[in-house]
């Protein structure tokens, strides 16, 4: 397999294209993270899910990956104690006041937990936009001194007019035209210092309120919303990467504005290929508080949340996202998570029963091992068309099928060459483990274990009616030296494990 | 029990002293955290474990504690293919450069995984060196504004000489006089640029070889080693906060010179309590690579270690560490490390049997009642001795015992009060699982899983022996239910899970 088999849809030509490397084998690759000032949310996870698998893919196809998401941890949080200047007495004390850190610190930690049960690589990098101050304000002096950016009042605004006519690219990602570009008004604060609607801050003026803010050749202040991305993406991947990621959302203006902003400092363009993942929904409509339809991934895990029948482990919720194409609206309801729950249970099943089964020489059905032969390497065909996870996951559920035949034959193959055998079992180990990154369901063993106990009570029971004291003896001393013991109740038997 | 009944030995006056906040019920507190460019030292994780106990009291005592730790991911890290002129393709790919970012990620991620395992509460705040130059920059700036720096060929280095004439503080806290000082010699580069030999670096102007490099107004370079903690610690607890930890051995020169950078920058020292930890021993020497005597955690837990006999769970070794003091000298052994083990599952089987007892009101016995209610007692007296684990463990063990007794009296409580026997509940639950921060070993099921299913193989063959169907049958019904296949083979009966 060639590694130039990979195509990737690419949102700025809107085609799909042969995947070219700048400097093969290394590949960079950017993708907008979270804002943590909340936790994250499940069309995030789906975002980050789906690009796991791209970096996954890559890794695989033997690129050595540098992949950086980004933790955006500076906003626009005010200290509202101050505002209302109800608490002067603790003006002098830092630690009683509002700490932005230590709410981007909890839901950090809380975005690293749940990434880590979906099983998501962490990247190789993970900066911080409050730790690239000193960069973001050498960008905005590039993009000044380039003639692409102006100081209004003590923020420093990017002026799309002007870029716009030397750069007739302008609008090319999102598709927009210059009138178009004009909606962003998400600082209307800013717009009286503006000198068109389309421009926007790249570096503010803090007001008052504002408690993050760093000293600036032109205010105290912090950076504008889209220009971390610019300046971390570049410092960590070269002015000129392969990949940048993020949700369909971020189109415009964020991705549109990036791009502005690279070429506004350095002249060109920096990337090559954009990707984007599709939205989500609930039972068919956009997840949102006010339609009171939000799940937070670990009420998913948990099965707390009104819209859930049931909790779902993260390794399902995982599987089930992988069904649907990234670039497609994936919809969350509890039929599809319980239909997909069955489907990750079959895979698995299926991966296990490969497993105990043997390989033996005889004679080989040509057709058969034919037939197998092809639909391992369509997996990763379907991968290759633009990580089509879905198509490759309906391969394998053929395989599965083919697997469990082999099973019910008696669980020794004879009918394929042990070569095709052997790529059978790497098709599985390589699709699950490696790069959809599967693994079995936590808390199995929990489950298991209550099972396992129930059992032994009940014999433990019926061997005492049938006065059978070797059984109950030997069920004794196997618990004691478990450390399990049992407590005959009115209710029926107990047990606890010290 | 009031709060201001605890005590802390403060390295910087050499006393134990009440321990009284600035603004209480606020405490802040910081410790010195890793250096990101290697795994953790098992040192480094007593440090921290010992700071999580005192976290975890001062929260168990109501306090509202910012615990900042941080996270030391600026080093002098050299670009050494760019120093060897081998590799002058790559010079225009960033991406295929060594990036400290990318080691600094790895280590940071093995580093929580770690403290995780420790069962360590994270701190409030992890701030990082490189997220704080702007920050770092401006202390500069005031020392040098009040005359305590000076710069020199790019670099900008504190002046102890005259910070010792007007603070005769110096080298109060190592214990040191002005020609002690003098011995700090790390950076043997800039000694010619100094004024004197105790003088040391604030920012330091970059030589070509160093990757991690910023502007500033002195130079484009990088901050001096100690600076950071300065700032941090400020930035996020105040100028004047209440308790600074790390290990004895960064006393001098790192404490000593962060004392005297803030006292520099704003005129008053930073912290009113200064606790050091002692070091760690392996077999009673020091831990070395030299000595080919290194273990590091993730070794500990899995055995891999020649200087270890066996695995030890995370838990074990927490239990372990608590057992000493943390100002003293803590050895590991085998020996010492298998006893540890004992006494930890004597405990949680202690917690364990307590919580099946049952209190029945009857004949309290007065002395036993008064006992048990002074050795409760005596448990929050000695964590108010400056933390003493050692000492809280021992009567805790006192309580296990007194438990195990009336365990074996049949499990029913009468010769103590409801009361009593309430506190004695409560003191293990806030020991245990608050302030000691222990829980159950992991990987704790996966053996339970396997001796259950021993046992039920072991039935299964017995009962087919006797012709039993009924118990065979169930057995297979109750497995199939849970997914459990068994295989019988030449060698006896072996079981998988699907």
């Amino acid at each position: 397999m060639q590694n130039t088999d990979l195509k990737i849809f690419n949102t700025l030509t809107r085609t799909k294209e042969v995947f070219k490397p700048v400097n093969p084998p290394f590949v960079g690759m950017y993708v907008c993270g979270p804002t943590v000032y909340n936790h994250v949310h499940l069309g995030n996870c789906r975002t980050f899910i789906s690009f796991d698998i791209v970096y996954r893919y890559l890794l695989h196809l033997g690129y050595k990956v540098r992949y950086v998401r980004n933790i955006t941890d500076v906003g626009h949080l005010v200290n509202e104690e101050e505002m209302t200047g109800e608490d002067r007495i603790g003006k002098m004390a830092r630690i009683e006041k509002l700490e932005p850190m230590e709410i981007v610190q909890r839901y950090t930690n809380g975005f690293h937990d749940v990434m880590k049960q979906f099983n998501a690589l962490p990247p190789s990098i993970e900066p911080t936009a409050t730790g690239h101050i000193v960069e973001q304000i050498n960008m905005v002096q590039a993009i000044l001194d380039n003639g692409y950016g102006y100081v209004s009042n003590g923020s420093v605004y990017f002026d799309t007019l002007k870029y716009a006519k030397n750069h007739k690219e302008f609008g090319r990602l999102s598709g927009k035209i210059m009138d178009d570009l004009q909606v962003e008004t998400r600082d209307l604060k800013g717009q009286s210092e503006k000198r068109h609607p389309a421009d926007f801050a790249i570096w503010m003026k803090a007001q008052p309120e504002h408690i993050m803010r760093w000293n600036s050749p032109w205010s105290v202040g912090f950076p504008g919303w889209h220009l971390e991305c610019s300046v971390m993406s570049t410092r960590y991947l070269g002015d000129k990467f392969d990949i940048h990621g993020g949700g369909m959302d971020l189109q415009f203006p964020h991705h549109e504005n990036e791009i502005a902003q690279n070429i506004g400092a350095c002249g060109h363009a920096p990337v090559n290929y954009w990707m984007h993942t599709n939205m989500l929904t609930v039972n068919g409509t956009k997840m949102s508080k006010s339609l009171n339809n939000s799940v937070l991934p670990g009420e998913m895990f948990t099965g707390e949340n009104d819209v859930l029948a049931k909790a779902y482990d993260p390794m399902v919720v995982r599987f089930f996202m992988l069904q649907t194409h990234y670039s497609s609206t994936l919809d969350f309801s509890d039929e599809a998570l319980q239909a997909g729950e069955k489907g990750f249970r079959r895979l698995m099943e299926g991966y296990k029963t490969l497993q105990s089964l043997q390989h033996k020489n005889g004679k080989v059905e040509e057709s058969e091992d034919q037939a197998v032969t092809e639909e391992c390497q369509a997996c990763y065909e379907h991968m290759n068309d633009d990580f089509s996870t879905p198509q490759a996951l309906a391969v394998l559920f053929g395989l599965v099928t083919r697997v469990n035949t082999y099973k019910d034959k008696g669980g020794v193959v004879s009918s394929i060459s042990k070569e095709t055998f052997d790529r059978l079992n790497k098709v599985f180990r390589d699709f699950i483990e490696d790069i959809f990154g599967l693994k079995e369901e936590e808390g199995a063993d929990e489950e298991v274990v209550d099972g396992l106990m129930q059992l032994i009570i009940d014999i433990r029971q019926s061997s005492r009616e049938k006065k059978d004291w070797d059984t109950s003896d030997k069920i004794r001393a196997v618990l004691k030296e478990l450390e399990i013991q049992l407590k005959d109740g009115k209710d029926g038997t107990s047990w606890t494990k010290a």
